[in-house]
């Protein structure tokens, strides 16, 4: 079988290897795409090479099929369309408290153990989750960032007749403006890549760019005032997190979905003076993944203008260098057959 | 009748002036006791002088009887004590969404309007709750704070057997904490002023001072691991909200009871990795302060120790003066019959 592996210094390879057993409680999955994630390439900029184990096979946005099921599994067989939930939390405690998802000791699979960048992968099968009949597997790669969406959705309590701000119009912040919009929101995206707005426009969405517009200003006339019930940080930077407060309306809700790496600066008194909530939102839960099926299985959102771009998966290191070279694309996914 | 304004410049004056009839929808209260809030402090120091016309009556902290009604006001009568919720929300628009109390121009009465500084007081009849009889008007004084901190426990979503951190022991710190504990919850106090720490001790707090115990490592210790459920920033300072990212636990709940005049460095890294949310709270809702007047009512937490010093209301000037000068003191109240 064809493996990837990351050896650090931007550097992937590929490999033959045996087709592993796999072991008790175990499930082996043929892999038919695997997404690249803004992760996988901060991983092949080096940013994580502390907490990789190189060389390693990274990837847990993916699809595939049950092509062996080890001992003590019985809930899968061999044929089955799956998808997986990549949570370890094996090492779950008392002091957790019930939040397995987040858990302290946590293993991200594919970062801390091998991922869904080859052939066949073995996973534990508690981390699976079926697949229907009729589910494409190309789009089922989306199940994974799909998933970070429902449940940044989810978290917010976003309900129908809302006006929920994204700001950041990238992947996920795409999948969460899909996700606000099935919900029944209005939904308003903010983005200063013009390739971004252009492609957020086409699927339908009110994109403005903050550098033109007066972003408060516009969500204000749009709400007659309200401002914006739910703001979705998805964006990463200073002038999101300046805005943030401002665009939110009176007890507002804002989604920290974007991972800030050093302490940020923060209108605090805004979050006094209109009893704002900050909700820091992580990764995904069973019912996130459950619902993420749900709407890939139904595919009536624009999943697939997100795909601009499949590769064979022996194309990996190209496919990283073009990521770098290309800001304005969105899901690159590979071929794991080919 | 006796009146006290604030003219500017860290001075009050003692004035004669006429009792006034109260107008239609009016209610005139014979003011009984007047707590004197940091609100007021910082008015003495002039930090509102763009909000407060002078020369003004403040003071919002207060107990009264009924002196007499307006035209048109049917539910209270002459004799009855009151207190005053101070906000005056007649200019709610839809906007707001209901929430009155933080509505976008809300006028707070007592720094907007004429306050309670006074012999006689003249206020809209709906702004007024009904005490007991049995009430003491003295402990009454403290509904006002005290329905800050009913407020922010309530927003906070405390339950018993959770953990609650207080960062900060003055005035309203105290009353967090004692409003958390009656709901069931284990409290612990984080103050750096010694005689803060002796008070929040001697009222059977368990109150650390963070410069000399690592905060973090023994609320850990104190919970089996899990950190705080619930943490209240009520210091205002920079070390607190370095702190409170880190003593919150998975999931943990941190209310914004301070007021940040400038923005500041917050560890939003932390909101994502353990979910954490933070929830602004701003004075209160008519169901805190029917909370608080059962509890002072009650009289079954420590009250009587939170009030330090009883002075005339003539003697404003030098009481404002003593507060600047002994920082370890909790509430003063001044008579407004003396």
């Amino acid at each position: 079988m064809k493996a990837t592996q990351y050896e650090g210094n931007k550097t992937f390879t590929v490999i033959e290897k045996e087709i592993e057993q796999p072991a008790k409680g175990e499930v082996r999955i043929k892999v038919a795409y695997v997404g690249v994630c803004g992760t996988d390439v901060h991983i092949y900029h080096g940013m994580m090479d502390k907490r990789v184990t190189m060389p390693e096979t990274i990837g847990h946005e993916m699809s595939g099929i049950v092509d062996a099921v080890g001992e003590g599994v019985s809930d899968y067989a061999i044929g089955d369309k799956v998808v997986v939930r990549p949570l370890d939390d094996r090492l779950v405690k008392p002091s957790d408290k019930g939040f397995n998802h987040i858990c302290e000791e946590l293993k991200f699979i594919g970062i801390d153990s091998p991922g869904a960048m080859q052939e066949y992968w073995n996973v534990p099968a508690f981390t699976l989750h079926k697949l229907k009949e009729t589910t494409d597997l190309k789009l089922a790669a989306l199940i994974e960032p799909l998933s970070v969406a429902t449940h940044d959705v989810r978290m917010s309590g976003l309900v129908a007749g809302e006006t929920a701000v994204v700001l950041g119009g990238g992947p996920i912040g795409l999948l969460v403006a899909m996700v606000a919009k099935e919900v029944g929101a209005n939904v308003i995206i903010s983005e200063v890549n013009e390739a971004r707005i252009e492609k957020a426009t086409s699927l339908g969405f009110d994109a403005v760019n903050p550098i033109n517009v007066d972003l408060v200003a516009y969500v204000k006339e749009k709400t007659e005032g309200r401002l914006a019930d739910v703001v979705f940080e998805v964006a990463g930077v200073q002038p999101a997190l300046d805005v943030m407060t401002e665009v939110a309306g009176i007890r507002g809700r804002i989604l920290m979905v974007a991972i800030h790496g050093q302490k940020k600066e923060v209108d605090l008194f805004k979050f006094f003076w209109k009893e704002l909530k900050l909700i820091g939102a992580r990764v995904y839960e069973k019912e996130d993944y459950e619902k993420s099926i749900d709407l890939i299985t139904a595919n009536e959102l624009p999943f697939e203008e997100m795909i601009t771009d499949v590769q064979p998966l022996t194309n990996i290191q190209q496919v990283f260098e073009s990521i770098d070279q290309n800001p304005d694309g969105m899901k690159v996914l590979m071929d794991c057959s080919l």
